[in-house]
């Protein structure tokens, strides 16, 4: 089920049966020359809605825009500051805490968000740990390629070139997602450079297309089918076992 | 063009030939009992991809979540405080500016949203107005329904009980976004109280099912296509004017 | 009863009669070459204060300095951030509340203030519906203007010239208000321009001394009392009705 | 000259003859069973525009509502956080030094801003020191009862219980302000206790009545009017040397 | 007893016997020739260990960096913004009042904190003020050198040149606390000039060594035990006295 | 060279060699039955220094208390709220490049720090990225046990029970740096149990003594100088190649 098309008495309903949800949580951002900007908030969202079919939990909207600061060097890229992304994570919990929800698993599909997540929820439980009251919820977070044997899937389908920013995989994964957007586009050099960055001036110096060590032009849609089935069942295990604990 | 299917190269290109861009904004919250939870974030989402594609302009990322506390009653329902809002559309609009657009329409599906949204664009100014030097860019809000000609549409649709919260007109566009999710629910009464509100619990005591006003078992997705029909045509008028301003 | 020169125990007395308190909120912001630079101030603080006169309704502080940041091109013109004017009247909400007021009413002189205002409710009333109690009070803004006859007495006066900023009836109410501070300039041209703004550079680019649409020359303290008479009534009746609501 | 009464045209030629403003700011709070609560608004507002009459200095709006939280007991006491007024106290300023003013002068009634004020003026001043600028303004406050010879006044008229909370000569200076205000109250105990205090449940336990360590029934609109000569002449002597510095 | 070195066991305890704890409160800022940037954080650190050891109080960790900004023109100097420090310092009170502390004693090095430290306070009580519940807690700020006799101690060993900022006193107060660190530096001229300051650039054209009114090269080690000694035993006395009230 | 005991014309001179500075961060939370509240601010602290000492840089204060929400429920832990610490850290940094520093190095003490200061990273990049200049600057974070060769010495001296909280290793080097603060405390049981948690209560749950695998008994003053004597070597290779950077 997805929240966005369900009506509040199937969200009621479904709130006796289950106190778990799980929330896409992406970036709007360049990804390389082939690469959708929005990838990494499709990725989770393609993986989480098919996981939620199969699994019969609920989805929630997407967390569509992240902390992306060092892609702004990028035409379309777009970031939150971490301190409003707090406060927007912390609004999403609230809402969803009101309403009974006690286990809020949050599908990740950027590097760049994971330390505000996690920073965002310390935040939430600050509030119970310093008035002194036990916090009645859980949060999660879990990169989509980190789920169980994702990573092993990737590395089958790209042993060479799948790289750590506009990977193959992702790519891969919105192409099945928007076959329409498959893009053709020669890659040069074949295998992007490795290395570190800072702020977006620094990314674009080191990376002039926005790639970090892979070789994305490797992406179709049927690669990104298979990575989405594993990624699909790895979720529909994980967020299960959380939605126990 | 949408963004999230864009890739940067795309993006560059593009901003050598327009400026502007559409952002849709919507809400999160429930729309009485056959209503979709996320009605007012799919209502401008599809009007906005219907006119760029028609007109050719840029649809960016739905800022999906909006200010909706007078519907935490009802399950589902998710809001932002209106100082959390205000800080993410000013990230949004920065993140923009800083690749040049200057240009920023926000086609709003959220009567709830208005007030926030022109406090976050007097927010964006006013840095500019305190400093001393000329804002660069424009910034316009516009409900889709008050596009001009549309009100006319719906209304010649549902000249009865078309309503002021989980309006027949946006169900329909809904269920003409999301056919698979229509949902065939008896209305009591068939037309529900008017009224006015102040937090979630007067909201829901004087609105037991969540509509105001209306009776939206008159929607279907025909009547949904008519109304985008209108709407894209009015929208990527609008649009344009303002890009052109 | 003013609160600025009752005593506590006077306060804590009316309180046991009336739940309900009246706040002029207002700007201080450029008024054309005739206007005062406090007009949208003095406009809601004088009509409140003859209406809680009259009716013996409590008139509380006026929040003087609102969101004008697109007069900041002409001298004398002050603006809070959106996100500051939040916070303050939030602070001034929670003040009230403590002391056991529940019908706060804010009368308001500046259209520049009215989303601002709203988003500034929709926070206060955020705070109750996301924790899930019933928020016990309920919060009001009026524009002077809109009060129920006051548009037509201002046209019935001013048939031609009224315009929408510096108006010849503001400036002619706080001729009333401030006799020796009337101003004798002839307006160039006679009726100012239409048109819409955005930042302070923007706006003063548009209207060179001002005045939007507005003939303000025509404003006198006559004028003005018979503006003020009806609005008087008009906030009485309407502050009355709110109060018992 | 007071901002209120100005007209964007005498703003903008007061500035070509000095970069000076004196701002009055107080609070809204209880003062004892027979004093105003906007005592401590009043006094440094009457005070400025008599020295701003005398003197040609201009004199903005007064900033209200300040810091006042552990008056909050009793009732229609107001207060703003620190924090809210920090922001709010900047932006008062960002606007004034937009227009030029580079002398910005707080004349304070309320002996709980001065903390607050001091701050807000470190915060406004950080933001140059931080970035390396020279910074073009100077801020300064006072309180009106320690301006050059005005306390020697005070214990002249009051030898005997003036106090330091609703102490008779805040109260009379308000009486010479709104002389149909004057309350006649026994005080008992004559004078009330001394002492000090954390939040508003300590003060008013401490201090029953609201007052400390005066007797405010000796307060008449006369000697109000000799308090309020002395600090005039005070004042107007403290800001021009301030405007000159 | 120091919080750092003591196990929780140990502050459990502890909190038996007393709810009072001391935190000494300074800042990083440049002090002259041959003063230390740590001086103001140093200073009240070794006299409240001192005191700590000989009372068998608890002694906090010490809040280093504070509000310095027209210090910044010297290179070393560190800043909070005092909005930052507000919220800071109310996470560590929120903290210490969670395990059952009830009076903080913020024992004081700078006097460019004293401001914030006391906003920060009300800010505190406010919360509770403005619920309406009585706050359980009391803080307490006192500057080192204002600690009863300890001037004397300090007038008396420096009869001429201790000065306002980088005084003889807490020079000698650090080399007593890191004799290692002691500078020889000839000061030019002898005694430094009085005088104000606003921003960082102001302050290092008025006083271009960075002190004020003071010559530090008179300090020594054994001058600094002596000031030691005689304000440890008064802020022992002082801290007792507090945590009793 | 320590920051706190240098003075500014020394920290001028230094910055003529080096625009490199380390800064060890923190945390005050309980650290099981025998290890110091002060642990993880005392453990980066001491290496920093020895390390400062060694290669020649700069060292600045400590941040002493970071985010430790979960360990409320152990007497003497401390807090910030993550959006606090961003913004102080934030203030630390643009006090520290205002002089001209390029190179912050943050040693941190405290898994629960991670993701608050890479954030505070991120936010403090944001402005440079959105704004479109480039960061002249560089930050760095690195936990002092993953500094390269570190965790092996820890794991050959402590191949049982070095643990993930109040770890040995930790215990070790707080009893190295205060040896007359060991404690003698046995342990119950031997070795702690592994775990995860979300807030205070859940943590004092899992974790009734405060440990998390850790046998920190083993904990003795000279396993901790061989601790302290790899990472002080270790550190000031990486902070070497990180000012070269």
């Amino acid at each position: 089920m997805q929240l966005q098309t369900a009506s509040w008495p199937e969200v009621e309903a479904y709130l006796k049966t289950s106190k778990g949800i799980v929330i896409p949580i992406g970036s709007f951002e360049q990804h390389g020359p082939n690469g959708l900007v929005g990838t990494d908030a499709i990725c989770p969202e393609v993986i989480a809605r098919e996981a939620g079919e199969a699994a019969g939990f609920l989805v929630g909207p997407t967390f569509n825009v992240g902390v992306a600061q060092h892609h702004l060097g990028f035409a379309g890229s777009m970031t939150l500051r971490p301190s409003t992304m707090i406060a927007a994570i912390n609004d999403w919990i609230d809402s969803l805490v009101r309403h009974g929800f006690r286990r809020i698993y949050f599908i990740n599909g950027h590097g760049g968000n994971i330390a505000t997540i996690a920073a965002a929820f310390a935040e939430s439980y600050a509030a119970w740990s310093m008035d002194g009251d036990a916090c009645p919820y859980k949060l999660r977070q879990m990169n989509w390629w980190e789920l169980p044997g994702v990573m092993d899937v990737c590395k089958s389908i790209f042993p060479v070139g799948d790289g750590s920013h506009a990977t193959a995989s992702e790519v891969a994964v919105t192409y099945y997602a928007y076959p329409h957007a498959v893009k053709d586009v020669a890659m040069s050099p074949k295998i992007a450079p490795q290395g570190s960055f800072t702020d977006a001036a620094d990314y674009r110096r080191n990376f002039p297309d926005g790639r970090i060590g892979s070789d994305p032009s490797q992406a179709t849609p049927e690669k990104g089918a298979a990575i989405v089935a594993a990624a699909r069942e790895a979720l529909a295990r994980d967020a299960e076992a959380f939605f126990k604990s």
